[in-house]
């Protein structure tokens, strides 16, 4: 059975990946074991840790004055991590509110110093990105999300300023070139474009830190995990196996600007049909916001009654996780970088029959 | 190739838990996708954590005052998770030191309020377990680890009091019963006796929480698990999974009692064997705090030389990872409750024909 997965996240991997990582849990390298029984202090893993953090280097294109961190605890961890790393109690970070997740980030930091939100496009519930806002010069640094998983906007143009960059880029880390030296810190949870649940990628420019003063707890302080190279204790050793299976599969299809022209292919492919098929319409209000990674889209109104019908339509043709997070409503097709471009045209197709079927 | 994995941790899993798990990765209960791939909201991983839940509470046969959380960042985060949550910072809390683990237990929960550290036998380079000191009354908590995983000495008597007891299992968890209701917390990395890198375990009674006044950062409070179920944020799926039937293979074979008459056994051959064999010595001063899941031996005094040729000898019979920790020295054999006495049998044969050998 041929499932095209639209999950959000916890989502699909490459099936090369897929079988690599099931080889593995069965033998890993010869050694007898499983990739789970093996020791985090054993030459195996520590060539596993070492290659990982070779490619994201290597993709991203990141200086030497990078750190490539392998943790836990989500992004949620990241949210109170970041500031209590950065963020001198004194001084002041700034924030745009783009969605549930960036208004998560708002509170946990704010007890780290003072945090100005910026903008916000709440009230018009999350459906552009805040544009032309004032940034104060003495802002330690801007936070963002740069793809808002549940309401489909996603940056396609950073701010203009000096300031650095902290971003939350869970759900579209290694989809597209970034420019990594505009940021001091970009934090993302495995689970959509890197790996399974359990492992949360951070890049760190090592200068922004121990300016603080704080006292921090051992496990919370990024210099730890420096200074151990992600192996302060047990890392999470198989999430970060496959991670490193998924990162040489990004390298060996083309590396970044590869998998930004087969990501926009796809996208436009969905978009195209949302705008041209009178059954649905898109929800992002501004065209230049959609995202690339999460398509959200409602029935049109005169059809909404149809919404189950839809769903339906799309368990026969085994296209799964296409109902959309219930903040958002409607559907949501997540198309990472794993999802090829005939588990679009499936979507694509069911959407035609279905308007076919019912104008 | 049968290999023997005496590894302290990540270790050996039994072999009907990786096939299982093998079959997950590549296909999870015939929903073409692997479980790698499936939503953590989905009924499929919904069901996985209520049921590990629920043979968490039946094996250890807890009240229904307890909560049973599956969480991330190690035994490490509970170090300052614990005091954090339990101890206000008025007050103080005991802790007992017996090796490394203790001792980074001390320093991090030195942040939350009035540390004593009762008793140390780090003198005696932690080769007993420290008794008959006295504990204040007016104490929040009294913080032991049951098992040393370095120095091999393990908790066979709980000291008798009227604290509620906070627990660090990561090695020893579901190898014995435990009188569970003596306890506030019991935390445990999974990566000896309960699955692979990536999960915490975590068993806390919901009245000692609330007290301490504190702002707690979301991901950090406990409270924040109980009321989503381990599923605030993206919880670590597939170690999860593998938990669960580690945790269905414990039931099946006989619970904690059996599991506690099988670990006896397996020490009890290689003890033994250890006590008769003169080229060895045990590591632990007092008999009755030896561990029954880390047996640490080095080579006696007159054959020191020979530690090398030892280590080969295992390594030629497929016994791998019993070189002991560098604060230890000598050797280790990791025999948690997946190692068959066939296991064991295998190393107490490597020791008695090196014996001969070089008798």
């Amino acid at each position: 059975m041929t499932v095209h997965n639209f999950n959000a996240g916890p989502s699909m991997l490459p099936p090369s990946v897929i079988a690599e990582a099931t080889r593995a849990v069965q033998e890993f390298e010869h050694s007898g074991m499983s990739i789970l029984e093996i020791s985090h202090r054993s030459p195996g893993f520590m060539a596993v840790l070492d290659e990982a953090e070779t490619l994201v280097r290597a993709l991203l294109k990141l200086p030497e004055e990078y750190a490539v961190l392998f943790l836990t605890g989500g992004a949620s961890t990241q949210f109170f991590m970041a500031p209590l790393n950065l963020l001198p109690q004194n001084e002041k970070a700034a924030y745009v509110d783009t969605g549930s997740w960036s208004t998560k980030a708002i509170k946990e930091a704010r007890r780290y110093g003072h945090i100005d939100v910026l903008a916000s496009s709440k009230a018009q519930n999350y459906a552009h990105i805040p544009k032309g806002y004032n940034l104060p010069v003495d802002t330690t640094y801007l936070h963002l999300t740069s793809n808002n998983t549940i309401f489909g906007t996603q940056y396609q143009v950073w701010p203009e300023t000096d300031v650095p960059l902290v971003c939350d880029m869970s759900s579209d880390i290694f989809s597209r070139p970034v420019p990594a030296n505009r940021f001091d810190l970009i934090y993302a949870g495995a689970q959509k474009n890197l790996g399974p649940a359990g492992v949360t990628l951070v890049i760190v420019r090592k200068s922004a830190l121990g300016k603080t003063g704080r006292d921090i707890p051992t496990m919370l302080d990024y210099n730890t995990h420096i200074s151990k190279h992600s192996s302060f204790n047990t890392p999470p050793v198989f999430p970060i196996y496959v991670s490193l299976l998924t990162l040489r599969w990004i390298l060996e299809t083309g590396g970044l600007h590869a998998m930004q022209q087969r990501n926009e292919e796809k996208a436009t492919l969905l978009y195209e049909e949302i705008d041209a098929n009178p059954f649905f319409r898109g929800v992002v209000s501004d065209p230049a916001d959609r995202s690339k990674m999460n398509v959200t889209f409602v029935m049109a109104d005169r059809y909404r009654e149809l919404e189950a019908d839809f769903l339906a339509a799309c368990r026969e043709a085994n296209c799964v996780g296409i109902k959309g997070h219930r903040s958002a409503g409607g559907f949501r097709a997540s198309i990472y970088n794993a999802m090829p471009l005939e588990g679009v045209q499936a979507l694509v197709e069911v959407m035609r029959s279905f308007s076919l079927r019912y104008g």
